[in-house]
C-alpha cells in the first residue's frame, strides 16, 4: 500500500499497545503526518488539521513536498491558515491507508495484513492517534484544532478526551453525530462494497479487487457531497454522447453521469477498501451525546475552549448546517465564545475543498483573533 | 410475470403496430388499467391517473378487487377523487410490469421473453399507451389527467402530444424535464442493477435473478423519496441490535438501515428489474424543452388547458419544488388558470403516497371548482 503515502510524509510511533476504544488494541501502529511553519519557543502556534475521510496528511505543499496538497488554497505563507505565524500538523486518521496504521498494514503478530481483523475504530482512536502526534512533537496545548467533515467528529473527539488540549477549535462542515440520512447513504456505500464479490469478506488483492463497489461507493459520494443547485448549473442536461452503444446498455449518457465516472476512476484504486468500511462505520458510530449522560449538548458543553468557530454550509446535505450550529451551542454551553457561521456556498459538503473565497476570511478571521 | 398483476385487472389492446418514439413499434401490446365510478352520459367526467415507477393500475379498492390500493386514501366515494362523481381510470405504465406489455413481455415475434430487445421507451410512450385507454373507453376529452412523479412527466406528454384532449391537469411532485442530481441518482440505481452479475445483460431468470442490484437500487430510491428531516424524528440514532454479528461484519446495525432493508426485501421480487431500467431511463430523457425549441415555459405552453394545479413538497429532493412552480409558469403561459402549490410536508417526494392531510384538500379543491 505504499504508493497511498505521498513523499516526506513523516511518522510519529504510537505507544505500544495502543487501546482501542471498543476494544483490543494495536501494537507498533504509526500515525503518518507533515508540518508546516515554525514551533515558537513557547510551543504555543500549532494548529492541528484532522481530515475527512479520504485526504493523506499532505494538506499543501512544503519543503518535503512541493505538490500541491489537498487544502493547498487555505495553508502557506500569508495564506488563511499562515505558517508564518503559525506551526501546523496535519494527520493522516488512524484506520486509513495513506501513511497511517489502518486494515491495509501489516499486523505485527501475524506478519500478515490485518484487513477484517483490525480492531473496531471509532473516531475517538482517530482522534487519541492524532493527540499522540501531537505530544510527541513536544505540544501540551494547541492553539486551534481544526477539523474537516469527518475531521470535525474527530476534533471533538479530541477535545472531549483530551481537556485543556486546545485554546480553539474551528468545525468546518462537521457534526457531533451522525443523522440518519447520512448513516443511511454511508450504510449503501458500504453495501455496496461488501456486495461486490470481489471484496471477498475482505481477503481481495489486486487482481480480485472490488472495483464496482468502491466506484459505485465513490459516485454516492460524489452525488451527496455537492449539491443539486450546483449541478442544475454545472451540469443542466447536456449529454456528452448522443450515440447509444450497443455493447453498453444504459450506459451513460450525460454530462453529470460522466463527470461521478470520472471521480470514482481516480479514486476507486487510490483508497483501501477495507480502510473505507472502518473509517465511514466510525462516523455513523460517532455521538457526542455519550459524553453527556444522552444529551449531545451537555456532552459537547464539557469542552472547555476561549474561542471556537462552526462553519457550515446551507446546500450541505451530508452535514446540514443545524449540525453545525448545534456544535456551537454546545461549545457556547461549555463556556467558549463560539460563533455559527453559515455560508451561501452552492457546493455543498464539499464547498470547504473548493469555496475559498468564503472559507478562507473566515478562518483567517477566526484565526486573526487568536 | 403474471404474479406482479393484481387480481381484477382490465386490458385495452393498443393499436398494432404501436410505434415508439425513438424508433420500432411494439405488435400485439396491451395496457392494464382499472376504473372507478361510472362515466356519465356525456362522457365529461372522467379523470385520467398516470403513476410514478413502481405502481400497478390498482389505486384503490373496486368491485373487482376489493384490497386496498396505493392510493386508497384519495380515491373512492366522497374521498377526494370522489367516484360519486368522477369516473376515474388509473393505468399502469407501458414497459412497466403490473399487466402493460413491457421488457418482462412475450415478443409474439419471437415467443420469446422481450428482455432487452424492448424498444428504447420514452415518457412519450407511455402517454401515447395510457391516451389509447382512453379513446378505447370511448372518452374523447378528459375532465382531468392526474399525474404523480414519473406520472407527472407522462401527463405532460399526454398533454403535450395530444392537444385538447383534457380539460384540466394536476401535476403531483412532478416534473416538465430531468435534473442532474435525480439523473445522478437514477444513473447510480440502474448501475447498481447492470453491475450485478446476476443481471447478465438481462438475461436473468428467477435462480439467477439481480437481488443485489435492485436491492441497492430500492434502498438509493427510499433513500431519496424521503427527506432527512422526516428521518430525524423517526428513526434518530436508535439502534435495532447493538450486537455486531461475527459472520456479518459492517452489518445493519441503525433503524434507518432495518427500514431500508424492509423496503428493498418487499420490492426486490416484485418488479422486474429490466423494466426498472427502461422505466428509470425514460425519466432522465424526458424534457418538455423539445415541444418549445430548447425551452421548457415555451414547451409547456403548447399545451392549453383550462385550470391546472402542480403540487409539491418543500422537503422533495428528487422532484424539488421549483420544477412544480416551473409546471405552473409554463401552464399559465399557455392560458391555463395554473396553481403551484407547495405543501410543508416533512415526508419529502413520497408525501402524496402518505401526507393525506395536506394533498386530500388541495386535490379535492381543485376538482370541485371543475
Amino acid at each position: 500500500m505504499s504508493e497511498f503515502i505521498p513523499p516526506g510524509t513523516k511518522f510519529a510511533a504510537l505507544p505500544s499497545p495502543f487501546a482501542i476504544k471498543r476494544g483490543g488494541s494495536l501494537r507498533g501502529a504509526r500515525v503518518a503526518y507533515e508540518t508546516w511553519g515554525e514551533l515558537d519557543d513557547a510551543r504555543g502556534n500549532a494548529i492541528l488539521i484532522l481530515t475527512g475521510l479520504s485526504p493523506n496528511a499532505h494538506a499543501a505543499s512544503n519543503a518535503d513536498n512541493p505538490e500541491a496538497g489537498w487544502w493547498e488554497a487555505m495553508l502557506g505563507p500569508g495564506k488563511p491558515i499562515d505558517t508564518n505565524r503559525w506551526y501546523v500538523i496535519c494527520v493522516n486518521s488512524l484506520g486509513s491507508c495513506k501513511g497511517s496504521t489502518g486494515p491495509a498494514s501489516i499486523d505485527p503478530d501475524t506478519n500478515e495484513i490485518y484487513r477484517l481483523s483490525f480492531p473496531e475504530l471509532s473516531i475517538e482512536d482517530i482522534a487519541n492517534a492524532a493527540f499522540e502526534v501531537v505530544r510527541s512533537l513536544g505540544i501540551a496545548r494547541l492553539a486551534c484544532v481544526i477539523g474537516n467533515s469527518m475531521g470535525g467528529m474527530s476534533a471533538l473527539a479530541y477535545l472531549l478526551q483530551h481537556p485543556d488540549s486546545a485554546r480553539s477549535h474551528i468545525n468546518v462542515s462537521g457534526s457531533a453525530r451522525a443523522l440518519p440520512f447520512s448513516i443511511a447513504i454511508r450504510s449503501l456505500q458500504r453495501e455496496a462494497i461488501r456486495l461486490d464479490p470481489n471484496w471477498d469478506m475482505g481477503e481481495y488483492d489486486d487482481t480480485n479487487y472490488p472495483e464496482n463497489g468502491m466506484r459505485m461507493a465513490r459516485k454516492l459520494g460524489v452525488v451527496t457531497y455537492r449539491s443539486a443547485m450546483e449541478w442544475d448549473g454545472r451540469f443542466g442536461r447536456v449529454r456528452f454522447d448522443s450515440e447509444c452503444r450497443e455493447d453498453d446498455p444504459f450506459g451513460l449518457e450525460f454530462e453529470v453521469e460522466r463527470y461521478l465516472e470520472g471521480h470514482a476512476r481516480r479514486f476507486v484504486h487510490q483508497f483501501d477498501p477495507n480502510s473505507y468500511l472502518y473509517l465511514s462505520r466510525s462516523m455513523d458510530w460517532f455521538d457526542a451525546d455519550e459524553y453527556g449522560q444522552g444529551d449531545v449538548i451537555a456532552g459537547l458543553a464539557r469542552i472547555k475552549l476561549e474561542k471556537a468557530l462552526a462553519i457550515g454550509v446551507r446546500t450541505d446535505i451530508l452535514f446540514p448546517l443545524q449540525q453545525q450550529e448545534q456544535v456551537a451551542d454546545g461549545l457556547r454551553a461549555g463556556g467558549a465564545e463560539a460563533q455559527f457561521l453559515p455560508l451561501d456556498s452552492p457546493q455543498g459538503h464539499d464547498a470547504f475543498l473548493v469555496d475559498f473565497e468564503r472559507f478562507g476570511p473566515a478562518i483567517a478571521g477566526f484565526l486573526a483573533q487568536l
